[in-house]
């Protein structure tokens, strides 16, 4: 029997769903909630209805939207011309905030993985295929991520659109800047030198 | 600017607020909900309102509780006679769990802490001199935790109810079961020693 109140147990069971709350930060935060004022709960609570009632998905590119397209994919100042492919919308995120990248986006939705029975078919590939014959593309970013699964889905795009004539480009592996080349791991720091760059002297 | 749609950046900002959620676990459980079946972020939501709804507090010993009293001290096979003072539920829930209490608790909510201007009036004290002197009480069984603020709290109590004849005691320190004495801070295992117990051989 738990020594909860039933309602008190029900709301740390909801919290335990969510990713990367164990059972000791889902029973803290309930307590958290029980003794907080009525209005900050109600708060939160009403904050994640109105994200599931105004939060769509951009009918282009599946990024998070409140209205059928994305605010990037309505912003006419975007380039069109180079899109890049992320695996979700986190991954967006991180790439816009780096204010390097002015084209549009692509979310797959995820990446391939047999072991965990997904292919093309369960991510945004068709979609993808279908926007780069309507719209001018030029170039394909494929910002999966640096692991197994993101150079084999890389490797797929890249293989799947060979014929299409779009320059289809990868982020560069190497070291993270500020980071020690002492405390990489090997395979990086073998990108970093198998990429490496020449540096010429300034003003020559 | 930030990249997420507004009602996106709103529900992360109400999760960072919640203990021991961090900016980046808050974007990833938000993602989360903006991904998952409208039923379970809904669930989620629904838990918090019915919580905040049901639960109050025992209005004899501060326990969480969904009627005037909780479910401890309208329990008449518990024990009126030994109360248990914790600082917060939580440390009532970890006491009950263990099966080996069976008297009646008294919330605090807190400890005195000088430093963050919590003293004796902030805290549920009043009440339990109050309970001790109404109820039969014969031993009060301190259990805040054993750091500075708790012991502090302890030795309040302690001289506090000197004169009432009711038994104060406090939980034991010394190494938890199961533990390594090499491991053990000089604090503990001093603990240990100071408090070391009889051994008496089997059937002597």
């Amino acid at each position: 029997m738990s020594a909860y109140p039933p309602a008190v147990q029900e709301l740390i069971d909801e919290f335990g769903r969510l990713p990367g709350i164990g059972p000791k930060s889902a029973q803290r935060i309930a307590l958290y909630l029980v003794n907080a004022p009525l209005q900050d709960a109600t708060r939160l609570a009403r904050s994640i209805d109105n994200t599931k009632a105004r939060i769509g998905f951009c009918t282009r590119c599946h990024n998070m939207a409140e209205d059928e397209l994305c605010s990037i994919c309505s912003d006419p100042r975007r380039d069109p011309s180079v899109i890049c492919v992320v695996e979700e919308a986190r991954d967006l995120i991180a790439v816009e905030r780096t204010g390097e990248f002015h084209g549009l986006y692509h979310v797959l939705g995820g990446v391939i993985s047999p072991i965990e029975g997904i292919g093309p078919d369960q991510l945004h590939v068709r979609d993808l295929v279908v926007r780069l014959s309507d719209e001018r593309v030029t170039e394909l970013i494929v910002c999966t991520n640096p692991n197994i699964e993101g150079e084999t889905t890389a490797l797929y795009l890249a293989r799947l659109l060979a014929d299409t004539g779009i320059r289809i480009t990868r982020l560069a592996s190497g070291l993270p800047v500020g980071g020690d080349l002492e405390y990489a791991d090997e395979l990086t720091l073998g990108r970093a030198i198998e990429a490496r760059r020449r540096l010429d002297a300034p003003g020559t």
